[in-house]
């Protein structure tokens, strides 16, 4: 009798059933076939998106309640990950993920801005000059979607590797990185001009908030959850966790980071506890029920039009993607020899940063809504985004899978 | 940075990290001091609602998505009260609880409507004429909120006594019969003349779907989650159980019965399958993290300005609402005694009975917006509604509390 008042609620309970359980079965099959269950998920996507059936809701009420729910996923995907992370091996192998993670952001962004500068592409621009639309298309390139790549590391069971570690590392970094870029490049789109000081400080608060969330967490979490344990109320821990995990999500938007930066450093706080284990356990399926709404969502913003090479508009289109994509796999794909002074594959490493996700969609959708990218440009990395995204799972399966190597 | 498109979310999250530490701690400090925890709840929903500190959200998007967590949060508690309950012994109870059902509507009906429509009261009424109002005094007596009560017995270990299944099965009962109450209660409001053949059909429909629904279900679920349980997609069996109980759930409410109703009866199918108890224990901590939100949020919803003895416009207001009250709890405890053939605790399951808690609030906001309930008829039925789901709590923890008696 609840829900006379809101007569959509019967109907997006429909819609939520319905992703979760083509989620399931298709990350079934994807995993039948040797592939990341995660790959499947991204599917039922694409097959549950606008594309194909519209089931998945992108607007109004439903829309934004879905969205909630797929933050709340990666948020949570985030969190565990970081739970699962040894923060002393995090930081045994911090100069390699700086490394990896400031060459595979350089080099795409750099080899995305001379392709658009001066390569022939016969492609429209957006309304502003050409040097900007190359700024924004070498923007989109810089970003690593780590939700993605996590996942599938965890579906291959290789959280605890050195190279997983590195690839984490990295995509962490990446993502404070692709926050300043995203400042300068809204700037750029703005018409505004961009100041050394502007970016540094957007860096320094994006860096200091984490650190200090760390430091001060590590510290004081531990106590206070020897408190929260003596409580009697059930699964007081688990709320508890949740809670702070959405806490510092919140904390870490505020100083200008991203929510899902807060709610990794959460795990990592919460990984310093005496009930961690416990938390672990309890997170676990917590997560697994909302994750798969994050990539459903995620592969329901894929526009299988784009892909259709008997429609000549598009056939433009598809050869800008591929060039790009090519640029977009190079440049990370590189990024795995960029710290020689640590052993570890480098190929692996560079493959796991790839998958550009929801973070790349979002630098798109920012220059086409400024005007920055035309609708051919807009439609060109979109298409580099779900290549990237989708080649990532089977190149890390190919190459990590398996049984582990002997002496891991 | 997958939220830079929707600004509000960090906020919400914010917001629910609030709601969920606050219920937590309030339902600590009643456990402590010997009530139940949702009753802990309710209180932190008073405190973060309108009325204090007006942190819960209640309009706009963000109290659109609170809406859909909170009815999640109903729903999971109903789908676990579900699977914690024996179908046969709640067979074994059914005359009985058809019986408490059936008085515990019609009585506090009629001394809702004999008090309206003949005690002097000295409250205006609404623009419409005084049977249609003591109609509506009645109707908004009627109702049971069976989330509350559930949840209470759940917090004190009792799910298994007789007491707590003719409780459940009244109360369920008592939520089919309220949705018939609500179709000819809304063609009043309406102005329409309603038939007996309408009311028949709208009864009809609502029990026939819970019986077909569990026949059926009982009959196919085992068959179905002995395919889903050999699958290797994490957590497949809880994804898939949630989806059933939501799907249920939409069902139900697409057949005229409540959403709740369609959850419960997911728990009463799936407790017949071989893998029942993994279910359950999954459930559990995923319904223990929305549960709290649905008590918050109807915690939330109270005005406590109507309880402002100082105030001479309210003085009336609770006369009313006191005398509104006492019938309400002595239609509902009356009702423990409609069933001598079958012995059991007489006032618990009276006293079980008489929580209203949303479902009373929904028919009071119905006849409000209707003009049927004037502003102060409203806040007399508020009153009456707070009271009665705040009274149950520590009334049942007094009566069913402390020690199993021996031989249970």
């Amino acid at each position: 009798m609840a829900a006379e008042g809101a007569l959509e609620v019967p109907r997006f309970f429909l819609v939520l059933a319905a992703i979760l359980v083509v989620a399931k079965l298709l990350g079934e099959l994807a995993e039948r076939i040797g592939q990341p269950a995660v790959l499947g998920e991204l599917v039922a996507g694409v097959l549950l998106g606008g594309s194909v059936l519209g089931i998945v809701p992108t607007a109004g009420p439903a829309g934004e309640v879905l969205h909630v729910l797929a933050e709340l996923g990666v948020l949570l995907l985030l969190f565990e990950i970081g739970l699962e992370t040894d923060l002393r091996e995090m930081f045994r192998v911090g100069t390699a993920s700086a490394a990896v993670a400031a060459v595979g952001v350089t080099l795409p962004f750099a080899l995305g801005y001379l392709f658009w500068a001066h390569a022939p592409h016969g492609v429209q621009a957006g309304s502003t000059g050409l040097t900007t639309t190359a700024i924004f298309v070498g923007a989109t390139l810089t970003a690593t979607s780590v939700g993605i790549t996590a996942r599938v590391l965890s579906d291959l069971g290789r959280m605890n590797t050195q190279e997983a570690r590195i690839i984490i590392g990295a995509a962490v970094i990446d993502d404070v990185l692709g926050l300043v870029i995203l400042s300068v490049v809204s700037g750029v789109a703005a018409g505004a001009a961009v100041s050394g000081f502007g970016i540094l400080r957007t860096l320094a608060v994006a860096v200091a908030f984490l650190v200090v969330a760390v430091l001060v967490g590590r510290y004081t979490a531990p106590r206070l959850f020897d408190i929260v344990v003596r409580m009697r109320v059930r699964y007081v821990l688990l709320v508890f966790s949740i809670a702070f995990a959405l806490g510092l999500a919140a904390l870490a938007a505020a100083a200008g980071s991203a929510l899902i930066i807060g709610a990794f450093a959460a795990g990592l706080i919460l990984s310093g506890t005496n009930q961690f284990d416990t938390i672990e356990k309890e997170v676990r399926p917590v997560a697994s029920i909302f994750a798969p709404i994050f990539f459903v969502s995620v592969g329901a913003s894929v526009d299988l039009g784009l892909l259709n090479p008997f429609d000549p508009a598009a056939r433009g289109v598809l050869g800008v993607a591929a060039a790009l994509t090519l640029l977009a796999v190079v440049g990370k794909v590189a990024a795995g020899w960029a710290a020689p002074w640590v052993p570890f594959r480098r190929l692996v490493v560079g493959v796991g940063m790839i998958p550009r996700g929801e973070v790349g969609l979002i630098f798109a959708d920012i220059g086409r809504r400024a005007g920055v990218l035309g609708e051919d440009v807009f439609g060109a990395v979109l298409v580099m985004v779900m290549a990237t995204t989708f080649i990532a799972p089977p190149g890390l399966k190919a190459l990590f899978g398996g049984a582990p190597p002997p002496g891991r």
